[in-house]
């Protein structure tokens, strides 16, 4: 079934990068130069991020730079942190309500308004990095997107990648689906509601306070994002066991947000070059952290941080307990279920050829690396 | 090691991104505008691959579409198919000699000129898709083949990737090392070097001509790509074994040439809006080998391809004899060593990650194909 979904021709022609006006150069290629309109532009963008997440901030900063540079300095887009004008788990409504013209952010933060824009970042085992990208670009992910966006007055761009994430930081060991239960773990949106199901007590807490309310045992767990942004907030002082996968987020996706009326106000080339910059950052975060990641993972563990592996019982129990969450979410929600089975068509065949090659490769070289020359 | 190769603040403000003018208007943000030269440019770009193999053929077209919709019509590249200009294996030769202001192509190749040219695309058992990119973008790659790169009077950016390969089409199947003896097979550059150390007889074969050696058994075995380019030449009709993965081409890349001179003649707009269209090249090229692949492989396998893994005994086997080979050209090359040596380093700690969370979901996924809800 996912053949259908992935006939691409027509969507990547027609649809997902025609939303960014490449569609429409492909089309009149090659044209003559015609003299239009480029405007002198400052707009502001609110990350969702503080300064000291360099790599998920700086996203932005690569964005706005190089769509900087190609404009010749006549479209310059300002990058303020979180807290600066809103605060980050705010960053789209400032862009609904046109109160600035852009973020940067992940979509699965506004999961409180629709669980529908947990599919714009990661949802618990759906895709990784790559199968997201594939998605997105190829798949029919940005268009489907962002028919679901234009409610909320913006498009959407993919925008970075953290890669897999890690399982999060625990006080104790949890070796069985018992000793989930009663478990207070930081952990937000349908990764909550999954767990939930298994009995612990999903927590929101704030980013600053998570490392207080770990050291008291306000809370048992909580989860953040991988080796180098963990390292910053030194979980490993308090809850020292560090598991992994980070079932729930495989390749969660940051997107750039523009408000809708100012981006078709734009002219035909910024929206090219807004695309091209976007991909940019894309490309330039994913591979900001996969090459700083193994630095970090070798420093938390020397510091005493103690690997884990998920047990199969209890991602067994935690993915059957996401099938639930699936379906019953679904059942209410059309937007929803209409996102959810294309994607997961999607990644069931983009498993389906990832078993083959990818995995046979990463397999032997994970393992040839004890055996080096 | 590793550690000391990827100090990256260094590198990425100062270096990789820096060949590509991003750098500059990073250090100088925000500034004012100022009116830069914005010619209007016509470029020739020859591509080594014919337009039959839409999707790496295509990554230039992304390119070219995306700078000249963002440069307003004023800066156009029109592709050129392989043989239109030049041979597709002499698109190199071609920037070098400005016959053609750019191409897209493999930079291994260029092979037979020096080895060194192999780390732009793919080495046997190196890096994968997105460790490739990471060690492009944030380890230092950029840097270290442009100043390779440099006497062949181009620069270099990254723009696209297949990901990984399979290690094509037998006659007949191999499970020992002893299968591999006195094998003909259509292989080229490192991994025909390490295939000989094991007996095997690496024939060079142009795409076109493999078929018809296949069928005649001139040859017992030939690499290609992966699912989705295979099924256009019909293989699987004349070698039904079809094995993987391809451990020379974990995370093989496409590159952009630019003859220097050329290069540094652009205004820095035209640098910057070049760069940010590499990047979507890069991203969306991916994307669409990981989206298409999967209704490849079913059509292959449905036509009688026999999927089959390289017994370990193989794998080992080669490995080893990749070690030889890099130490043999390692030893006779300064060159090659220097980037084999950052590259390894860089490939080692990468695994070290990879093989925590990203591998552990990849596993789950894989065998949760299985169990659908």
């Amino acid at each position: 079934m996912a053949t259908k979904k992935i006939d691409r021709r027509g969507i990547v022609a027609g649809a997902g990068l025609a939303t960014a006006g490449i569609a429409a150069a492909a089309s009149s290629f090659p044209k003559p130069a015609v003299a239009q309109n480029t405007p002198e532009l400052k707009w502001r963008l609110t990350s969702s991020f503080p300064k000291s997440l360099d790599t998920i901030y700086g996203a932005a900063e690569v964005f706005a730079n190089a769509l900087q540079a190609a404009t010749d300095g006549k479209f310059q887009v300002q990058v303020f942190a979180a807290g600066e004008i809103v605060p980050g788990l705010q960053a789209a409504d400032a862009v609904t309500n046109d109160t600035v013209e852009m973020c940067h952010t992940c979509s699965y933060y506004y999961f409180g308004k629709d669980p529908t824009f947990a599919f714009g970042t990661a949802v618990p085992f759906g895709l990784n990095s790559r199968q997201q990208n594939a998605w997105m670009y190829d798949g029919g992910g940005i268009d489907l997107m962002n028919e679901f966006y234009a409610p909320y007055n913006f498009v959407g761009l993919p925008g970075g990648n953290t890669g897999c994430q890690m399982g999060g930081w625990f006080r104790n060991e949890v070796k069985t689906v018992a000793d989930i239960e009663g478990l207070k773990m930081r952990i937000a949106g349908i990764a909550g509601q999954v767990l939930a199901k298994l009995g612990a007590v999903p927590q929101q807490i704030a980013g600053g306070d998570i490392y207080p309310a770990l050291e008291k045992g306000t809370i048992d767990a909580a989860e953040w994002v991988g080796p180098y942004d963990d390292e910053k907030l030194g979980f490993y002082k308090v809850a020292k066991y560090y598991y992994y996968p980070g079932w729930w987020e495989g390749g969660p996706m940051l997107h750039f947000f523009i408000n809708k009326a100012k981006w078709e106000q734009l002219p035909e080339s910024y929206k090219a070059a807004v695309t091209s910059a976007a991909a940019l950052a894309n490309v330039v975060t994913q591979a900001r952290y996969d090459a700083r990641n193994p630095k970090a993972l070798r420093t938390l563990v020397a510091n005493g941080a103690q690997l884990r592996p998920y047990s199969p019982e209890i991602m067994q129990a935690c993915w059957q307990a996401a099938q639930q969450v699936y379906a019953e979410i679904s059942e209410k929600n059309p937007a929803f279920k209409k996102v959810y089975d294309a994607m997961n068509a999607f990644k069931n065949e983009e498993y389906l050829w990832f078993q083959v090659a990818e995995y046979a490769f990463d397999t032997f070289q994970i393992r040839a690396r004890s055996q080096k020359s």
